[in-house]
């Protein structure tokens, strides 16, 4: 089993960002536009995309802690893969610790996904901190994979 | 051991992508402006950054194929570890396949390293598109480790 990570700073405060996590609004503005669902624990989110997308089990949500989602939907790779964000503080930043685990291969869409969820992370950075991020369809294209 | 994968695409041709990862100024243009040495193959290529850097060994280098490096000095973590790049065409792209293999453990440093790995992987398809990288001390900003 292999996992993607990444880590990232806002210069705002853990409220923000959980509720950038945890709301679909504030989901809707980082990652996809076509968002919807229940975002409470034990709700199904509904992601979409071109291509297609990803439904999410939200399994637990502890505020301004952690959320971890549960792949119910989605591209074969996905489904049964977790999504985990942990803030903490540190400086004057909300620290987001990112962890999409439990892929069985490093095939290469996990390369793909490791690189765009680095720009997807960095555009819940932007939303956060200026009121604008870059959610599907005006996301950072970053191949012919999209 | 665990691994840090990324996959961009670069709408170039092998020889300009190889060449950005071959050559002293190709290198300075996207990860670090403080790069010298010696980029032949079993040479040291040495990568400053403000807070410190990397001394990388040249393993393999394969025209338009794939890059091969091991890091012989930096931070405890990186020492021993190897930096793959692998290319190859799809479409009107120069498709690289990133891996940084060989972490330890998965220590919060290497979700940090994963992250910026992306951002100078974009800096790199930016500066053989455009020729204009981000390279330090120019580059994105992530957190409050930079």
């Amino acid at each position: 089993m292999v996992d993607i990570l990444h880590r990232v700073g806002v210069v705002s405060s853990p409220d923000d960002v959980y509720a950038a996590l945890t709301t679909i609004d504030g989901l809707a503005g980082w990652w996809t536009e076509d968002t919807d669902g229940d975002s409470d624990v034990g709700g199904v989110i509904r992601f979409r995309f071109e291509p297609g997308g990803f439904d999410m089990k939200v399994m637990e949500a502890e505020p301004s802690g952690r959320v971890l989602w549960e792949v119910v939907d989605g591209p074969e790779e996905w489904i049964g893969t977790r999504i985990r964000f942990e803030l903490k503080r540190e400086d004057n930043f909300t620290i987001i610790l990112f962890r999409h685990e439990g892929w069985q291969e490093p095939v290469e869409f996990m390369y793909h996904c490791s690189t765009k969820w680095a720009t997807f992370l960095m555009s819940l950075k932007r939303l956060v901190e200026t009121g604008t991020g870059e959610p599907a369809p005006r996301d950072v294209k970053i191949s012919n994979w999209h």
